[in-house]
């Protein structure tokens, strides 16, 4: 459903084109600090304005509804919302119709019987990556010790970011890319043995993330192709401190010390220029779709921030289980 | 923790060289037809005898121990155990005192304050994937109507799986591999939009089969190298059937009719025959650590039966959340 | 946490004097027809106006923020909020310094490290029966068919309500009651045979509701003094109907097809007008505190909608368990 | 399901007259010594051999299965097992004709299809209070500095419990009774404010044990008749002690550092000598039912341990959540 986490739980909620996006977090340490200008930063990493993308005009400002008494967290339900002012008053009824190849108006419209809010891929739409990078802001100041950091590595298959995105813009086309996200200053010993492990509860909330495709730990697919001899990192001290980062920081689902490293695939944007087929499921035929308006070139460039919320989520509940971060902050 | 499921609900437990390890099944639906023939087939498989493996000498004979009546499960609690026989005698206090590089010692030890089992990797063992494997042999009855095959596609880099085996003995090196999973049959609509999206429930499990380092859907990371016009799959027909599969059968998270078909990375076995440098722990000093015994060449040959398991886990899930499949069978 | 119920799940937050209170649900089906006027009955009956309460003034309007388009749920997270409007500026500080008996004001502060929002109760007070009691109203349209009703059958400990307030009124005193709640029309088969027993799970919602200290099921305290003989309902058809129902509808743990029964005690209102003593924590002596302002003479009057809201929420989870209620409505 | 608590978590299963009861308890700390003897005075106490009770003859041994190693706990998910022993091979298929008044024997054959172990109640059976006894041993030393102590007060609603009793045993008769919990020691600030409450928390899991049939705290439902002025409780010192204890130790569903209090209703043991109508449902109409055996005169002399237990395992998961008791016992 909706909701992840144990002690730091989230509960996701909103429309593309609905009144509102927004994200519920139980079980937020008391005491946090928090006000609107905190959000500013990673919103706007998120939103962005690079060449490549194209945010429709919305303010972001978060609405800090509950849980929090005079710009403290209180250790209630910590509500932020985000209002949707810039909906256009447009006829979507068409994605019901035609699906858009690559998007979930179809699926959407099965598995909810034809109810779904098809306006803007509605529940499923990438708006609900601003709310999650928002829980993301409090997740960072719960782990406030750990150093998260993620980048886009490379885009359309090249590490020179810039030429990628220009050649993608100059071809009409979208292109899709690799962030990777690194994590410093971890204890030892967060994670479960089976279910809960590192790789787990990382890998299931970042393929929340729309256009995620692939994920890997470490040196990852590479591994398939390595011997055990190479791969194994030697310990070299008594804290764990390995003298290879093979593992990406994770022996056995558990935090091994290490720098944690993983890297995601992003999918090219669906939303393209170029006609492609699809069924008219009112006609009962293919026909030709062409998707107007402007769309993003490179939705990869969007992702580093929600990455990091998404990592920042998972560790802020890792490390209160491990009581390594208090419930009330002093 | 050690369960995972929500509807179809599993608590794994045990270790190596224990009393036994087991799987208890809650919310297995009634009247599933279930003796121990039914698991011969799958418990085979992943035991094996393939050249390249060599599991310990065990029965691995599944005791139904509750949750069964009349050869019929009951609705209860399924208990399934594997008493450990061939435990040896022999002293494992070297694996606290020198802890295995690739191996879960360390953090075992570290988070559980030095009470973890350590004998033969205790409950982070790849035993454990004993009971997972019978738990989706039930999983498997439960949406009997979908087909699901993994195979090994690739080892130590190479499509031809026999030579890459023979390669490894002869360099007396361990190697990793490539297993991909395909399913046909399944409906439109299993998933949830947000947080337990398939690909976030399949990541979830099949991270917590030991030596699994990355996973991708459909493309994959082949998908962060293409232009969206290249990605996206046109749909052909009003039951949502596409023309291509990049998407690997999930669109927003949610199936959506086609074949689902991802791929995780296995690496090569942590247990290697040659020395490596290693803490001891007691002396504070790095030193050359030998481990004795003979060791699977690839562990990527006996994953899949493990991770035919983990998708049937979380399909019979999704298929009872979606009304698709029976709480009891008629 | 502030979340309850495994397929029908609702998180509930907000505070009283903060900017709304809201609850979300997670799970809801998807088709069910809803607007504002669906709201209107229940939440008349909770806010009262009945001799005996004061509710402060507020319209009580549900905002349906997300979730709903075009007037149906679409099976996305429904959040319903109330804005508080009627929140006096008036210094509650007081409540931090001296808490009062019988409230949550010493524990709030305890456990949330000083920072609780502690005008009117916060997040403890009865205000967030509001949101509760609108979820009540989509949970019994999930689970229509069934016929669920509370009542108030004793006041002050008499049977004749009016004349009980009407002598607390006189008294100046605050008085508490008995409410119980009956459903017809109850498959047999509801509830889960140990820790989810329909017991369970009513009596875990149940004793969220402020001011609960009781609960009992069919024949519930007067079950202790009487023989088994006497209490064994005898049942007397093929569907399981019973000659007596001491049971209050439920054996084992799971609904046996009769009238669920249950009766719950609630205190009388905390708020009194008398002087009390409490600590000053601020001085650290004890000193008479007097509650200013005008009080429900009785609370109980008010807690038939949130107890039938509970009940419903309860219900609408197991119908859906069992696959008794759609996940879409057609 | 069979599933109860957050970081205490247990797993219930097991049958009155399969293979085995047992419990499964994951979220153990590490480091707790634990063997067979420690088990010993809970497990007598259950058993008993008091007048009034017939508990058949089993030795109940508890295995300690998985997730101890050199007698602690090792932080891996814990097992134990009481293998059933003492199973008669007599013909239990009445049950399924012929449902017994008072017990789940029809409930049970209807929620599961027919598939449900009838023997001795099945799954349904109050020997699975065993086991809960059982995690109740390791729960009081997870939290070894609370003072846990149930005992029963009434038995056929006289304070005599010795004569009643008698009564029951010359009259042929079974009787119910009230057995009383009392904690203390506790911090203030366990539970939660809404749903989690330590009132719904400990409701919960008590109306999972067999024959309760209503729950109070503090004045509980003499609440119900008192004025606020006479049941709000003065406090009086900085730790929040109060001069009385109406609330029975919580506020706002948060401990409040006075003494825990409640007590619960048992309802007379459900088989009788006497004969009873019941349907036989082969036959489609009402006959006579005699149950044969000795039976329990007085079940709720079996409960103070059990309700112990469970109380204990409440509480354990809240001072874990509170940071209040540790991962690791050193």
């Amino acid at each position: 459903m909706n909701t992840f986490g144990r002690l730091f739980r989230i509960h996701i909620f909103g429309e593309s084109h609905g009144g509102a996006v927004g994200i519920n977090i139980d079980g937020c340490p008391a005491g946090i600090p928090l006000s609107k200008t905190d959000f500013e930063a990673d919103l706007a990493r998120r939103k962005s304005g690079a060449k490549g993308t194209t945010p429709r005009k919305e303010s972001d400002q978060p609405e800090l509804l509950t849980g929090i008494f005079e710009n403290k967290t209180t250790g209630a339900p910590l509500t932020i919302l985000f209002r949707n002012e810039n909906v256009r008053s447009k006829d979507y009824s068409n994605l019901k119709k035609t699906p858009r190849p690559g998007h979930a108006d179809f699926v959407a419209q099965h598995k909810f019987g034809g109810y779904a809010d098809y306006r803007g891929g509605g529940h499923f739409s990438g708006r609900l990556t601003l709310p999650l990078t928002a829980a993301g802001v409090v997740a960072k100041k719960v782990c406030e010790n750990l150093n998260i950091e993620a980048r886009l590595i490379k885009a359309g298959g090249e590490s020179d970011i810039e030429s990628a995105i220009n050649k993608a813009i100059e071809a009409n086309q979208s292109i899709g890319g690799i962030v990777e996200c690194k994590v410093n200053n971890l204890p030892v010993g967060l994670g479960e043995p089976f279910f809960d492990s590192v790789e787990s509860l990382l890998s299931h909330i970042v393929f929340a993330i729309p256009a995620i495709k692939g994920i890997e730990f470490g040196s990852g697919f590479r591994a398939a192709q390595m011997t055990g001899a190479a791969h194994n990192d030697n310990i070299i001290d008594a804290k764990g401190k390995t003298e290879t980062n093979h593992a990406g920081g994770i022996n056995g689902g558990i935090s091994n010390g290490n720098e944690l490293e993983f890297r995601v695939a992003v999918k090219p944007t669906s939303s393209v220029s170029t006609a492609q087929n699809t069924m008219n499921l009112q006609k009962g035929e293919v026909e030709a779709l062409k998707i107007e308006g402007r769309h993003d070139r490179c939705i990869a460039l969007r992702v580093p921030p929600v990455l990091e919320a998404a990592t920042a989520i998972v560790l802020a509940d890792l490390m209160l289980l491990e009581q390594k971060a208090p419930r009330v902050i002093n």
